[in-house]
């Protein structure tokens, strides 16, 4: 297993957590709970593996991610007050899914021979459907469409991952170059509360 | 045609029943009535089915499904009323459609030769993801995650169906057996109002 | 580019300048608003691709799609008031793209061997799921399920095109009376406010 494997599950992991969270918000079942986790984990690669007829979709015959999944929400759903404390880490790790997801939307699509900016979009697509089939299951507007600055930064990181892709670099340093823009981008983002500029008047 | 076919057929019109009761109640026109019948009926396995690659979806080379969902709706629109008074035979319908389309999923994973426990997720997303497309629809939170048991027994159906496909039991006695075993466990659940273990605090 | 092409370009863009318009209604963010744009766009287009298996879906290796989005939200955020005058013409490029989907989805059906009536479901579905896509993600019950008559145009529009096609008739004479048809119905349904005939009792 890669350095890249591993933070790949360390998304998968992370994703879970937050839609197990989200569903015992909502006061779900403990089955409804790894339900909504594992579409929040596993549904942005399931719609980009399906888009692009990569199928059967990934977690078919890599089912390790559901193992991860499974684990993650008994993990939730045992330090469910606990992990109010550990926000600050999960939050990091969140925006590591996110650089992580992204990076990997990007890769495959490069893979099935798709053009650089379709592969951007799977990229983002990758990373963000999943909290948004998760806001969806939950009966709310998808946070994406509010939050500060989220999938923009996946399409930042996917762009810069394609022209540092062209130069002589180390695919390993990439990923971290990469990853590591997203992840400060992302703290930055929230620290400061960037929005993205309002380009319509609202009134 | 054969009594699985039979039952195939039952359980298509059942859950088709069951999205028109829920367009009927939400008021919804009579084309939308339609739709809505339709989704909750073939979009279970039309999901299985992209999720696999086995496409075009069923229903597409198969449609004598559609007649199936178009006459049920007819049903369901003329006898909107006297149904109330079929609550419980509805009721069995719907535990035998989500017996028969657990083991219809759990076989047409085998076929493309997955593992065994993903062919299981794909039974349980079979049986019950139609209803998850019927709840977001009419804007609502999903039953699944709330309701007594029922995923969760589809879950247990399609590991009694492939413990019993290991013995030398005829597949049609493994049939008869596994729709049983789901059908009990799920009048049961409804009866004595079965939850699922909470295996998390809600405070 | 045959006018085929153009009309295919215009129903586009009046798509995601509803999605658009839609997204701006509630508040979401720059960004939002051009995701709510692309998915009323390309959505219906990219279920229809995924059921049948015609993956990559259409707008992975026809980017120009994707641009006629972008700078239709463009437009959208810039001549948000402007747009109010110009409502009818809206109105009409919108009923436009439901007659031009309705034929597209329809012809890709025939393409991929599928029976007649699974093409003509195609093109509803192609036509229509889009705006249910929009309504959805703005967490609202999908238009469609309520308002005068719109998808039940696109059924008759495909029947027709699939009609005319058995005759001698030239398939862009095709192409224009089944649009034609269904604009004119689609604007006699708004203004004369048709309703799909009420086939069960609402009490």
């Amino acid at each position: 297993m890669t350095v890249f494997d591993l933070l790949d599950f360390i998304g998968t992991a992370v994703f879970a957590i937050s839609g197990a969270l989200a569903a015992m918000r909502q006061k779900f079942d403990s089955f409804g709970v790894l339900i909504l986790a594992s579409v929040t984990a596993i549904g942005g690669g399931s719609l980009r593996d399906v888009l692009i007829g990569n199928t059967p979709v990934f977690w078919m015959t890599h089912w390790e991610y559901l193992i991860v999944v499974f684990v993650s929400t008994a993990i939730a759903m045992l330090f469910r007050k606990r992990l109010a404390y550990f926000r600050k880490t999960m939050f990091l790790f969140d925006a590591i899914g996110l650089g992580i997801f992204t990076i990997i939307g990007f890769k495959i699509g490069l893979k099935a021979d798709l053009h650089p900016i379709i592969c951007v979009l799977l990229g983002t697509l990758s990373a963000s459907f999943g909290g948004v089939l998760r806001d969806i299951l939950s009966n709310e507007v998808p946070l994406i469409f509010h939050k500060e600055v989220y999938a923009s930064l996946s399409i930042l990181g996917a762009v810069t991952f394609y022209a540092l892709l062209q130069t002589t670099l180390p695919i390993n340093i990439n990923y971290l170059i990469t990853s590591a823009l997203v992840v400060v981008l992302r703290i930055l983002a929230v620290k400061y509360e960037w929005e993205f500029p309002k380009l319509y008047k609202t009134t």
